[in-house]
């Protein structure tokens, strides 16, 4: 399953029971800039184990391809930008494009 | 102030950690169905304290009043309604007219 994740936009608090769940419980976390990321887990004690793979507006198709691999395995993907819902004025339409092409489970998480 | 707290529509997990703070620190929570919102606030541990008032379409402006009274004493009021985002759907927009006419800082919570 491929979780779009949304995340705070300025106020840290703004961020759901569920989103949080979904970020302690994800095998890969796909995001625009993992220091970003890095950090926003770590305010809220979400470990990091390494699950970070950057996602952006450079990462070509391989990578797009390597994410969708993952995801046909039945690992877990949490989709996040660096603020707000995935999806809009970031590259994530493209990899949830490709994930509903290929039969995969995508759900938002407000 | 009067803060607009939105609620989950369908999984209990979808509510942030911003709103849920509001909730537990407002003096008064202004809602549609006092049981609707007290078994909300059970799910989440916060206690209810008697601080729910019923504000519905049925209330009439004497209820408003109230509110608008308490809120110039200074009083924190949360407006929730049964599910989602207060003021869609509720009548709700008539206490936030209200409020916004009577100089009163309004915040909407995600």
């Amino acid at each position: 399953m491929l979780s779009i994740v949304s995340t705070p936009i300025g106020n840290l608090e703004d961020i759901t029971l569920r989103a949080l769940r979904v970020l302690k419980e994800a095998d890969y976390i796909a995001c625009e800039d993992t220091r970003v990321t890095g950090q926003l887990l770590g305010y809220y004690d979400i470990p990091n184990n390494g699950r970070l793979m950057s996602f952006h507006s450079h990462s070509g198709f391989s990578k797009m391809d390597k994410i969708i691999e993952l995801l046909k395995e039945g690992k877990e993907v949490a989709l996040v930008s660096d603020a707000g819902t995935p999806g809009i004025s970031d590259p994530g339409f493209v990899l949830i494009r490709e994930a509903i092409k290929e039969g995969i489970t995508v759900t938002p998480i407000p």
